[in-house]
């Protein structure tokens, strides 16, 4: 097995998106899979949404296909129902419960448009360290949104988002230009995670934002990003006319620009597969329903295009290689996320 | 791996039921696995019917795709010929037959409509040990007959057999009633199995009950089975209205009611997949092929719910899980039936 | 694991056909996996055929989704160029190329209507050792070309190339006839193959034969091969009418007589999957195209037979056995073979 996809490449004690809001309800329970856990999730009558493991204690029948109650679910092989935190509530013919019988419940938080889950060790889950997603509830602003299965490991999901050395080849019809191609990135190390910085000053405009924002003439435009480990990335973008000075204004600012915030929020299925969310956030035509689907259809075209590549990348590097992996200049950033995962990563389920 | 699918759950010095009759003909050998073993069985053109191992003993290709022949099969690659022993009748271009070259020949045994093949030690083998099926040949009863192929482990569709908590969950529209919950189930170990009482008094009759009993009012309504080791199980059912002293009475001598027996026979293929054979005989409307196709319909109904069931959990079992299961109240007969089978089960192929 | 599919039946220093030279362009790139090695043909702009490992250097994504360019080829993930020979020869915004950055090369033969690879030590590599296939260029003869994916261990279908003695079984209505079972094979070891003859005299003709030659009476038929180490069998074959004295005369002075001749190369995908090249070279209408189509129709008929039969075998053995396959006298040149390789193979990657 390739150092590119290395079994143990997941943290645990981390907090991962694991479904939109909508997904999860009182009508039906929801399995999901997260680092090689099966996962039910489901919305109590009170509201409340819930992760536990999708096992029933007493034969292990999934719980998935249970019946969603009051207070909780029950497993509809033989009847026996669990609470919001796993624990027995009740054994049909049985009149006291079982103390001992209980399923792993997952530290849960619904926040700024997305589900996170804890997959580590439940007393270190501390809800306030998940990301803030301000956008979401911000006017100015007006999200297209999607979600890709990828069938690769995560940490090649994620060389991909760190590296936008492939835009001229991989995208060079959609989100990128060839002539972006000699532009270098800037890298920044943090703590947990990296800050990169990547302007292409007086370029043609990728066609993607050629086609929302109606250019004249050539392009400043910018990839900036802060990556969270494990796996969110959150990135500025977007396009202005040369010569305005874009770079050294503020977001909001820049005359004649487009603007994009843009959040991709990378979940392992197991080492394999990945779970995909990202929202497209524009600062521009935020009323039309047009234009959100516009930039949805702009954006889905591109990550296909990745998915393609990392998707024969994954099978390649699974069927084993005479050559190993070596490191380009462009590589900086997914180098340093690939160092900070490997320090803080335990063993994938 | 959970206990719930141990890979040693095999007992092979038993008779398994490996076909019907009708299925095994002298045009077309037929191949099935039992037990991880690939077997062919045929029927030569005197009638006897023979299972053989489904490998060639000079190159192992399957005498499956061989000829039927008078006395034996011919492997059809290269032209060498097996009696109905396995013992080698001829080789093409070679004058005298080599007396080595045998395939392995399972003991089989045709009785009461169905066909059983012996997986274990031959010598061990008694035909007087296969169980009857009195039913068969007795008018006053008729038969409905089903096959399912389960992709679980047999031990999780024993399981599901042995437990009748499940009914009132899984089939509270066909063949189980939500008030059916609250009755519990005598049991009684025996050498090589357990005996099983469960009376349901004063309760709505089942669906499928009520659309071929037309009940007035409330019945007592029964399943009473015996459990032959590995995995045969005889079952007495019905419903009868309440009051006319059902459970003090014999079988046949119930005033309006309608009885039914029923053996459902399962065979390990492998450690995922089970072969399910079963009857279901009534004592009314005997001569009509309608009411047949109507059991029929109603238990494939309720048996598709099981399958359901049963092949989602060992999906989730095969996968793993944080939770060990645990037993409750019901599960009385299949942890006395697990425990035997444990005793005497050998290591599967 | 019988010894019929052992892992280690594969030879590495040899040349095995790879394509058909029109597969190899400068269009698209071609992927095909050899001896478990995954491969990129492609062909330059200047013509050059080239064998490359399927794996960008940088992070293994396939070259096979790349861009053919003057004097190599570009992995679109990143935009990193190998020459001809595997070594990298431009790296996207990295002025100085990597020098260690290269794939592995394979070396490549063009020649007589096959492309051949070498897959093993490069510096043992001899072109000159590579078949001659002189029927290629020769006007008497007009070729019939085909290709099989089999899904069968490589060594089980040389097997079954080895063996004449199924075509009376396997082939009694298209290339064999029930009236060859009763004649024997000569067989004579080589240095790095065998030769062997097989004269069926007076005999009718097979099917094709028949169908293309329109014999009056019965024939003398013949299949007379050399086989190559690991896996090429150049083949004649033909019919003649009996009483001609086919057997004593050379080819092309037989009276009445229709000839062939047949090269099979096997080239292993890898211990489960076989690639199966074929030309079959007839000496009569060679300027009929419906006569290619017709003899093209009638070896695909047989060899779909073959194929059916091989991988029913590989599956059959794969699933194991309680029965050690046994030699018969039939199996003369497959057994001389198997000793052969066994001797010169090296595992498998």
């Amino acid at each position: 097995m390739s150092e590119l996809t290395p079994e143990k490449f997941f943290i645990r004690d981390a907090w991962y998106v694991v479904a939109w809001p909508h997904e999860v309800t009182s009508d039906k329970p929801l399995a999901r899979t997260v680092l090689g856990d099966d996962l039910v999730l489901f919305r109590t009558p009170e509201g409340q949404a819930v992760a536990l493991e999708d096992r029933c204690a007493h034969r292990l029948a999934p719980l998935s296909m249970g019946r969603i109650e009051s207070g909780g679910i029950r497993c509809m092989y033989h009847g026996v129902k669990f609470s919001v935190t796993g624990q027995c509530a009740e054994i049909p013919a049985q009149p006291a419960g079982h103390p001992n019988m209980c399923v792993k419940h997952y530290p849960l938080v619904e926040k700024d448009g997305f589900i996170w889950v804890w997959m580590g060790n439940a007393t270190l889950a501390d809800p306030s360290q998940v990301m803030d997603a301000p956008w979401h509830s911000d006017p100015r602003w007006a999200p297209s949104r999607g979600y890709l299965h990828v069938k690769a490991h995560m940490g090649l999901v994620a060389d991909n988002l760190l590296d936008f050395g492939h835009l001229p080849f991989v995208h060079p019809n959609t989100v990128g230009a060839v002539e972006q191609a000699a532009f270098a990135t800037e890298v920044k190390p943090l703590a947990d995670g990296v800050l990169t910085d990547r302007w292409y000053v007086d370029v043609p405009a990728s066609r993607f934002h050629q086609s929302v924002g109606n250019f004249k003439g050539n392009v400043d435009a910018w990839h900036c990003f802060r990556w969270h480990l494990p796996a969110v990335m959150s990135l500025d973008s977007g396009s202005a006319p040369t010569g305005t000075g874009a770079r050294e204004k503020a977001h909001g600012t820049r005359e004649g620009a487009i603007e994009f915030h843009h959040i991709a929020a990378l979940t392992p299925q197991d080492g394999d597969h990945t779970h995909y969310f990202w929202v497209h956030w524009r600062n521009f035509d935020v009323q039309d329903p047009t234009m959100t689907q516009t930039v949805y259809d702009n954006i889905m075209m591109a990550f296909s295009e990745d998915k393609a590549m990392v998707e024969a990348q994954h099978a390649a590097v699974r069927r084993g290689s005479h050559t190993a992996p070596k490191a380009i200049m462009a590589d900086k950033a997914l180098t340093m996320i690939r160092h900070q995962v490997a320090k803080r990563a335990t063993g994938a389920s």
